[in-house]
């Protein structure tokens, strides 16, 4: 159980390590500023789950292998730029989604490992997901991705609550997360193919 | 005492929440965005504050009222929105002014309350009253109303140092509180009635 | 050792609450807007640090020598300000290096100091040097001079990576931390002062 939430992890680190490389890139980052944009989205939802559950230190300062992670991510990113550069518009959001996905479902099952309830749960799980993307746009001066009108917020949301409900019936951990992350991904990958959106509060009718 | 406290907390939540509908809604953000930031903007400035001094974890997992009181708040304000709708403009300050004067009178309150000096009571009332509006005027690519020129932080720091002052006196809570958040109020909303602005120190002269 | 780095901390204070108040007066803030600005940008990166290592209460909660340090650095650079005027577009990044210069080594110190590894005290000088320039930058509006092009972030990283070096082979507090602080300074004021930056992996070509 625990090695297979590692491994959905660093998956989820690796694919946020990638696209803030994709952002620095865009902005013409030297290679220290790179390590920092992308070291921040992979790292920063998680270190604000870490900080607000008091579970600190935060996760990277006890396991290294993160950092690590990280540091060979953008330098085979950085290496393969030019196979990926046409493709970045399309990419970004995709291997985004791949980081909300996953880093959505580490964030519900620590909560509940915690002993905490659902609620805080799908709370957590959407803080890791989400939190470290925002800090990315926000140093980066884009409006961030989640406050844009595809459903981004919606899917980690639902995709934590999947989570919560398959613990609750005590479904197999790996079936539960297999579920829960599928969820996740399918909304936001829909979302983003058909552009789909929710119904709009619109102040302005 | 503590549920005088508990009382002005739900309502600088209600407040906040409500801020953040306002926003989100001219944003054009979906419904889970929007309680994204209806709940950054209701509990960011809370756990900035716990997570500053170590009272982790933070006030919201260890009493989901909070969340709940978030949800309601959400679905009744975009229920409500056809009514505010063409009040909006004027009512985000005001609203906002609410969740600043009793957020501020929370968080010095907290800070006295772990034995912390008074300096520290007012920075953590200014934090808890000014973090969260901070955090959704930034995720919604607006220059915070915090850094605007009508008095702002000058209001929470003035809450926060009579607050502090009463109670070095010894003055009865509800007394001190209700002094304290008059105070921040009674500023806030004249400097937007008369859109008052403390002296500037222009180096362009 | 102690008292040296103590030093070197509130240098780093003052240089950053300076930085604060320059920026401030650009957007004409009011006092106490100042003050706030001041506040976070010079005790920002340290509070962050030690909510990551959950050191808390946070340094200056316990230390409040630092709050008047502020304070009064906001106050007379206020007083001063008609002098300064005409400098503060060259002022304001050199300043500015001072703190990231100092803040840098104060956070790897304090990351060795409780027993984490080199890579760690990397990161927390890191954010000790560069999150407090951020948040000032981020909230009034600028892109942050951390991902501009000047060698900024690469500059922290490699006065950390000295002194974690210097620490590793027993060099003399004093000593580790002249040569880690020059590092920094001279990299970063060479690349204000020739416009230098990293090559930089352009996806346009």
């Amino acid at each position: 159980m625990q090695n297979f939430i590692y491994v959905f992890d660093m998956i989820g680190t690796i694919a946020c390590a990638i696209s803030g490389v994709l952002v620095a890139t865009r902005l013409k980052m030297d290679l220290f500023g790179t390590i920092v944009l992308a070291g921040v989205t992979a790292i920063g939802g998680g270190s604000v789950r870490d900080m607000m559950m008091g579970t600190t230190p935060v996760f990277w300062i006890l396991d290294n292998t993160y950092l690590y992670v990280i540091l060979v991510t953008v330098l085979i990113s950085i290496f393969c730029l030019h196979r990926m550069d046409r493709f970045s518009t399309y990419l970004l959001p995709i291997i985004d989604a791949f980081g909300l996905a996953t880093f959505t479902i580490v964030g519900a099952e620590k909560a509940l490992s915690f002993g905490f309830s659902g609620i805080v749960a799908v709370v957590m799980g959407c803080v890791t997901g989400v939190v470290g993307g925002m800090i990315r746009d926000l140093l980066s001066g884009r409006i961030p991705l989640v406050l844009q009108q595809e459903i981004y917020a919606t899917a980690s949301i639902l995709g934590a609550i999947l989570y919560v409900i398959c613990s609750y019936f005590g479904l197999q951990a790996m079936i539960a997360m297999t579920i829960a992350m599928s969820g996740t991904l399918l909304l936001r990958l829909s979302a983003i193919y058909w552009k789909l959106s929710l119904p709009i509060f619109d102040d302005r009718r």
